[in-house]
Formats: C-alpha cells, sequence, structure tokens
C-alpha cells in the first residue's frame, strides 16, 4: 500500500510539473539516492562498477540455460537495477538520455550502413 | 545533416503520434534494428550479453585512472550503448521502463530503510 | 577434515602420477565437474559467461570503496571462481595455460613496447 | 625468433630455479609489469575492474553466435588476459594459486553435494 502510495506520489508530482518520464525516473532515482545520503559514494567511476555488476546478476539469468528458460520476474528486476544507475550516471554527467540515445544510433547508422549491414552479425570492423 | 535531419525525423513522428520520449528512443531503436534484419540475432540471451559487454566497455574509460580523468565523451557513447541494448531488452519481454524502475525503487526502498541505511554503503544483508 | 584428507589425495594423487601443479588444478576441477554430471552445462559460451559473473561478484568486493577496503577473504574466494572457470574453458580448447600466457605477454611486449609504455596506462592505440 | 627467444629464456630460468609452472608464470608477469613500470596503477580494485573487461572481451567472442562459432585463436588470447591479470591479483595478495582453487573446490563440494546437483544446472540455494 505505502508502495503504490509511494508511485502515485512520483506520478502527481510528474503531472504538476509537467516533467517528462524520464525526468520523472530521474527524481526518483535522485529522491532515493538523497534521502539516504548515499552521493558520497555515487562517483563516476563506481557508478560504472555497479552498472557492471548488475549487468552480470542480470546475465546469471540466462547462464547455463536458454534465453527461453530464463525468470522474467527476475530479470525485469536486474534490468531495472541496470537502468537505474544507467539514469544515474548520466545525471552526474548532465547527459540527456534521450539525446545521447539517438546521436549513438545516428553514429551506428555511419558504422554499419543498411547496404552492408544487413542480416550480418559481424562487427563493423569485420563488414 | 543528415544526422540532424534524421533525429528531427523521429522527434516529428513522436510530436505527430504524441509519443513519450521513452516510446520515441524505442521506435528509433527498433527502426535501426529492423532495417538491418537484426532482430533473429537479438535474442533475450544475446541482449544481455550485449548490455555485459557496452558495461565493461564504459568500466574501461575509468582503468587505471580516477573518475575525473575518464573522457566524458566516450563515456557518454558507452552509456548510449548500454541504454540501447537495456531498452532492447525490456521491448522483448514487453517491460514498461517508468514501471520497472519505480517498482525497483519501491522494492530497494524496502531493504533499505533510510534509518538503517542512511550514510552507509553496506549491502542490506549486512545492514 | 574431510576437506584436508581430500585436497591430501588429490596432492597425493599428483605426486604419484608427476603431474604438474597445472595439471593436478585441472584434474580437481574436472572430477568435481565430473562427480556432479555437469559437462552437459558448460560449453564454452556459458563458461564464458560464467567467468563474467565470477568476475563481477569479484568488483562487487571493491564497490563503493578503496582497494584497501575489501575483504581479502571474500576476494580469494571470487579470484578462485574465476581461475576455476578460466581453466575449465581452457581445457574445452585444450588450450596450455602456461603457454597461452607466455605466448600473450610475448604479444604484448609487442603492442607496449617498454621505451613507449614506461611508466604510462595508455592503451596501445594511443601510445 | 625474439619471442621464442625470450620464453626460453622464462623456461631456462624456471628449470635453473626449480620452479613450479605457476611460478614461472608469475615471474614472467612480474617481469613484464615492472619492465614498463605499472605497478604503479595495478592496485587491487583496477585489477579487479581488468579482470571484468578482459572477460568481457572473451564474452564478445560469443556475441550473437553458438559456441562452436567463436574463433578459438581469439578466445586463446582473451582467456590469456584474464588469466594474466588473475594471476597478478593473487601475487598482490600473497595468495597461492594452487591452494585457493583446491580450497574453493571443496566450500564448493560442500555447497553442491553430489547427490543433490548430479546433472542439476540449479543454484546452490535452489536445490
Amino acid at each position: 500500500m505505502g508502495n503504490i502510495h509511494q508511485i502515485q506520489t512520483y506520478q502527481t508530482l510528474a503531472f504538476i510539473n509537467q516533467m517528462t518520464e524520464i525526468e520523472e525516473i530521474k527524481q526518483a532515482l535522485l529522491q532515493f539516492r538523497n534521502e539516504r545520503d548515499w552521493e558520497q559514494f555515487h562517483n563516476a567511476k563506481d557508478l560504472a562498477l555497479a552498472i557492471n555488476i548488475e549487468s552480470s546478476e542480470l546475465l546469471e539469468q540466462y547462464l547455463w540455460k536458454s534465453a527461453e528458460d530464463a525468470n522474467p520476474q527476475k530479470v525485469k528486476e536486474e534490468l531495472a537495477d541496470i537502468l537505474a544507475y544507467a539514469f544515474l550516471l548520466a545525471e552526474k554527467y548532465n547527459f540527456n538520455i534521450k539525446e545521447i540515445i539517438l546521436e549513438k544510433i545516428q553514429k551506428n547508422a555511419e558504422k554499419y550502413p543498411v547496404e552492408k549491414a544487413k542480416g550480418s552479425a559481424k562487427k563493423y570492423n569485420e563488414l
């Protein structure tokens, strides 16, 4: 109940402040961090470590199995942890999440032109 | 120029369709993937591998250095890659990015109550 | 006591068979694996996943801390897990551990000639 | 030619000094490091980062492929890098490679008793 209530609080605040979804997520993460006084630990290098650790916890869901046999509930939680730390690292550098992803898509579009990359899993330097 | 143009295309489409930012990012990623016919390679297990590989490329920016000495431009690109694969894996499971992060914050709030976790970097099972 | 006994068994066998240390480690790992009928899970790709997962468990010992504050006992166990899976993957390909490391040292010696690399943490392509 | 010569030098030294193979590998790694004055960068935390980075470069050999389609030559080199950093981290803590692996096998034998673990890929806490 407390949980649902707090999520509603974030969403009401988002509505009042006309925040975008990504801004809303960021605010919820910063509030969680600041209430615990954890900014002191969150330097960029350790946030990069945290992303790696969570990424491996995600990977563990698939260890010795095929993709289909992973537990979606656990995948969901590990993926959420990765995203949370990735958003916090973006915030540390004042990166705009949407902008950096769209920019990288552009850059990858040049490294992997459709006519060469279509249907191929090769790395750009092997195409 | 082509780059700016294509980003504008995504944004115009987003405006017309009243997409949220996250939906907009997802559509750009799917378009990039589908133009290259890469869905065949993107099973959930390999997407989890890709997230790990990109996370280590991010980590490499901090290797043998302090957080301040990392190159922000490279950090930005590696972080974008992590986010891109994380969004694609979320899409594979039909997870709603905002929902799964807010849910995880709630769950972590229970594991790390403010009164016990404030100012401490200990893991929940050591608090 | 059982533990000490079993370690002694490995070492006695090693002595009788004039095994090298690395061969001895390999035999102990294979015996452990075969007693549990785990070879069926240990394909090379999943062994690479396992190495990554254990490597992140090692990394977690340093998260939010300086190198000195990590617990050596836990570092020891995580490092042993990484080495165990690395030896098992080497065995899968019939790689000789000593040879592949000495060969890689030679290759790195060419990428990082002393006169250019001395005292520098730069990557070979930035030297 | 230089390469073969240097490997022979390590092996001659090893023979003269009656070094074990593992000691021989360690000496070759330390010599490589010290000639480049790299000990200053090799604190335990960054060595753990290096192990993770190399582990992901290994993982990349299997990305979007089945185990059989990975290039054994590249696998060999990435595995050698992981082992090299793992040996250097062990040296930093004065761990004996053989001892820590045999100890961990014992510990895992208790977590995964044959009668429960045989033929199962489950984690010990799910057995």
